[in-house]
């Protein structure tokens, strides 16, 4: 296993500068006054291509060999690590494929197809992704960046809780979503140099809720197709970021549905952030669990804003 | 006519520092690309209660003496200013009341309550509101302050204009949009002394150009009962705001019902930002007239985030 490392993570952050936005930390007096908490809001719904997924994959592409870049990058990813390796790839000015089932909705395939990818479409299950995807790396020589469970892409994630440290003093606590575990797996990953007394939480819908199991059992447990408003978090853990995960994470919160939907609204009102589900699971979870957060200063990290604005979830 | 002078303004933005925000500027090189031009989008949405009338409606609050300030402030508004009025006379701890009509949306009710200030009903007509503001007034002898004719409110707007030519070198052209025209004013009031080259467009719904129509006759024509998308901008221009639109800006631009929809669903989905869609009225006049603006460096004023969520102009 190929653990990142902090110099790598510092090394991505060298190396991805040009490409990523340093996104601003906002605020909010209503929404501290609903937690009880001081909330810093580090935005990666502005990041590039609208997701933090921008900082992994431009690590991955723009860390290739001219030889490797060559044959380009390829994913499998319905989707934002898909739309960032397209945007990232599109920046180098090398070819990028992105297997994504039939099913997947239209606006996920304009948007890698927006930043010059190819689109490569299977059956939405396992065995027909798995056998397409085999097809064009054998096709292409392509180099696979796994959407979470690839150093580089850790290291890369891990850029946004380095910022977020140094744009906020003194934070108790930080805490992010949880799918895959990129994200919090990059955040352990700084904090754990930077900030080792800052907590790290994360954030899981109950109706997908592998990581909190797999957190209490002490190993991986792999959830049957959930279904949750939060699209971005149906994906399990896997040895990396399970690595990360069981070594650094304070503890896992879930929420139900209905919170998450009551707190994305309630970021879009008084925020004026456009976000998407995954992103409001964290604030659901400090306001299901005040007393935990009380008084501290907690960083929340909004890891997306690509969201379908023909289907709110309040308005179905 | 008691016109505000720039060193009226320089003296709002000391007073009202401690209570609004030093707004972000935002760019989105997606709708650079769209546009042709280089856009900074000054986010004013972001402003302390959502919108930027928390800067002139803080100026008139922390501007009245102890003695007047004890008998509170009052308006007539069904839009941001009175919520705004109501966000200030609260950080000062006086009293608010602001007239509404009774067939008002609940949600701008709440927002004044919100914010601890009174709200008292009136029938949606002229008369009435007039009858009803002057018995609140005669009750309480609260402070009369007007949405946008008002030298201490011009003044206060202009701060933000002022921001921005702070935060970004060698605009060419800033463009707002046009209601009573508070905010062009302020920008007027701003820009002609701090950067006098920089050429200031109005942006208005066709449905609701009163103020183009009065650019071009040369003298006030107010509309009747205007119906737009961009129901903040269907107030007629005053005497202070003519004085000010009349004498520096370079041109009116008009827009359609569709446009102002589409550039706001546009501004949404590649910026990631929820604002109303009087703020996207100056983004659709620069779609429409990319000759006017190629190549140039433009920034745009995003005035506030206010918007039902639940009642998306697209979705309808």
């Amino acid at each position: 296993m190929d653990i990142p490392t902090f110099a790598d993570m510092l090394a991505a952050h060298e190396r991805i500068g040009p490409y990523i936005h340093r996104t601003p930390v906002l605020t909010s007096s209503h929404i501290d006054g609903l937690a009880g908490a001081e909330l810093f809001f580090k935005c990666e719904n502005l990041q590039k291509a609208g997701a933090f997924k921008a900082r992994g994959a431009s690590n991955a592409v723009f860390g290739l060999t001219d030889e490797q870049a060559a044959k380009g990058v390829a994913t499998h990813s319905s989707g934002n690590h898909g739309t960032c390796l397209s945007y990232a790839a599109g920046r180098r000015g090398i070819p990028c494929t992105v297997v994504m089932p039939r099913t997947a909705p239209q606006a996920k395939k304009d948007a890698v197809r927006g930043y010059g990818g190819r689109v490569v479409e299977c059956e939405p299950s396992t065995s027909s992704r798995e056998a397409v995807f085999a097809e064009v790396v054998a096709e292409t020589g392509a180099e696979f960046v796994h959407p979470y469970n690839d150093p580089r892409v850790i290291a890369g994630q891990g850029t946004c809780s380095r910022e977020l440290a140094e744009q906020v003093e003194a934070l108790d606590a930080v805490i992010a979503p949880i799918g895959g575990g990129g994200m919090v797996s990059g955040t352990c990953l700084s904090l754990s140099n930077i900030a080792p007394t800052v907590k790290i939480y994360a954030a899981e819908p109950e109706q997908a809720d592998d990581a909190y199991r797999s957190f209490k059992a002490g190993r991986i447990i792999a959830d049957d197709a959930p279904t949750t408003v939060a699209d971005g978090l149906k994906v399990p853990l896997k040895e990396l970021t399970w690595h990360f995960v069981s070594s650094h994470v304070t503890d896992i919160l879930t929420v139900s549905e209905q919170e998450i939907i009551d707190a994305m609204k309630l970021i879009w009102k008084r925020m004026k952030i456009v976000m998407e589900p995954s992103s409001a699971v964290p604030l659901a979870a400090i306001l299901r669990n005040r007393e935990l957060f009380a008084g501290k200063r907690v960083g929340v990290i909004i890891t997306g804003g690509n969201v379908d604005l023909d289907k709110l979830p309040w308005l179905s």
